[in-house]
């Protein structure tokens, strides 16, 4: 991937910046100044302001449907102008720039990393360089630097190890597994941190918010308007949602809350 | 339409996901991955979540800005995972894909409809295949297939029609029409069933929740700030609006409020 | 740039339609139309309803990073279907095209402008042409009309000035600064009019809606969390911030707010 060729490059865009403010726009400005003809895919600029873990579940979720060598940039970066480290990660798959927050870490398991490169080659950055928009003075230039051919060894020196979020994982306890909430989406679903495959879909018991589900439905349309109901969703993970409604409104339930399977 | 070529192919994405979560950044994955280079623009992601009628209402006034032989992809789908079927539909002027659940009806009459097809070749499909996301998996790589040429026909069998919304037309009672809102923008302005072109502009009176409006203006800017009027919209439509203001808030209505125009 | 070629353009948009209906779609669907291949980018379609200052705003921190020749269309139009000018103004480094109400006044010093031209000549809109949506019919063809190389000067006549906005500008009282908070972004950032280079970044004391900041942070990062902290943003900019939260909610301060900046 060292020689990507630009005719082949894609670029997407992940970050917390929203798209009322010109943020976005500016870095696609940059990547159309400096490597003009590339195209470039928005995954989602509604990741929760700073919300690391929200941003590197949406990457991980969203990568695997975009074309191999694919160039993504990553921006959910509280840490912006201190001492954090920015990344270019190479991957079996594709490549990603990022800051070294946890961010990147979810799509780049130890086995798949190939190298990680400190972005610390400033000449491949905006001249100057600001203090609070590195999504604009370093991560853009780097991905149009990476599209247009750029080797990734070039960037900087190579690192052994990257920032690791530790996402909650489910505990098994004999016949029952203790979850979480980890994301919401627009329809106000609760996706779990339970897979898909992990469980008899059939006999379990979901408990959550004081509400009990019975069985995972075949889909949303399985069951009646207005009602609960569990689904594996299409990120292969346990989600919880009503039909044409809301689960986060029906159970008052969000990010964290709290679920309980039991197997009979 | 059936040979299309893939250089003239443009496809477009009008659907309820909103643009907080990754959904269409994955869409739009699985098409360059499928059909590398295909322009794809968004229409809208913001219909209201399973709001059918305001998806087919959009993709209406939009599709004939768009070039002809366009790939108009609609995906506003409660009944996903359900029996329901999931079709392409050839226009006089396009290419329509998405549910059979009345959001591709506004933009098919009768007179216009070529050829329905249902997609049932999953050869064309992701898999395996999710129940609760045919965006990804049924809809996007069955316009990717179109974009590089593949014929409607190999998608699956012809079916004779498709389901019809049935939208609330107004009613003329001598010279009196009993009308309806149909749709909300984001200025607040008040869309209605009635057609531009149907009544006196310069002699109508209309009453909606409680006010009364004389006449049509000839714009916005032709009433004072802050002053509910009506006006003939960039759709032909009559429209409720406040100048530098909104209608919605002001009136406090919103679609389904019923309104009348009395001819003098 | 009168002679401007096809394959070099660029157009991009930025607009207060928001993204939910589909007036941004239709425009990006008539410029596919009759300028085939040219790369639209979004830079904001969130400017608030009717701001022609946030719009001004917004295009002059972005329209710099662009490639030179592209053309900015920037509808914030409270003014459609009046007498108000529709404009092309060509400036060093690009081409604006849109409402002749202040929008592109700041992008466009007298030092920089070499065209002012009044968008007259109809055979270059779309037919016929609504009185509300001259994103549509005017300033779209218009755009696809320079991107396929249309000669400005060609769109109607020349005139020697535009409307242009009055800002607020920071006010010098000896050692005091009274300056106004003139953007608000989705972070709650409070963008001010205080240019980074005009006073002591060490020295400086900040009052505002009753809070005191002593001195200008590196960066976010250089505070703790919660904490109040003023900083130079990308815009080059003072900018009211708190790490990891929202000044705007911190300090119940938005746009106008008024600010001092003592120098010790």
């Amino acid at each position: 991937m060292g020689g990507g060729r630009g005719g082949a490059a894609l670029i997407t865009l992940t970050t917390d910046f929203g798209l009322a403010d010109p943020w976005v726009g500016i870095m696609k400005g940059v990547i159309a100044t400096r490597a003009p003809g590339t195209p470039v895919v928005d995954v989602s600029h509604g990741i929760p302001p700073q919300d690391v873990v929200a941003g590197a579940l949406v990457l991980r979720h969203a990568l695997p449907w975009f074309p191999r060598r694919s160039i993504h940039v990553a921006v959910v970066d509280p840490g912006v102008g201190s001492e954090r480290r920015a990344l270019c990660v190479e991957i079996d798959t594709a490549l990603l720039v990022g800051p070294d927050n946890g961010l990147l870490s979810l799509v780049a398991p130890p086995a798949t990393v190939r190298r990680i490169v400190e972005l610390t080659e400033e000449r491949f950055f905006l001249t100057p360089r600001s203090r609070t928009f590195h999504g604009r003075d370093v991560f853009a230039p780097v991905a149009a630097a990476l599209a247009t051919g750029t080797d990734p060894r070039a960037l900087g020196p190579e690192r052994d190890d990257l920032v690791r979020l530790a996402l909650p994982e489910p505990v098994r306890q004999g016949t029952r597994v203790l979850a979480q909430v980890i994301y919401v989406d627009r329809f106000g679903n609760l996706v779990t941190n339970v897979v898909g495959d992990t469980f008899s879909q059939d006999r379990v018991s979901i408990t959550i918010a004081g509400a009990r589900i019975r069985g995972v439905a075949a889909s949303y349309a399985a069951v009646a308007r207005g009602t609960l109901l569990a689904v594996v969703n299409s990120w292969n993970l346990l989600e919880i949602a009503v039909r044409d409604g809301s689960a986060q409104e029906h159970l008052s339930a969000g990010t964290g809350a709290a679920l309980t399977l039991d197997e009979a």
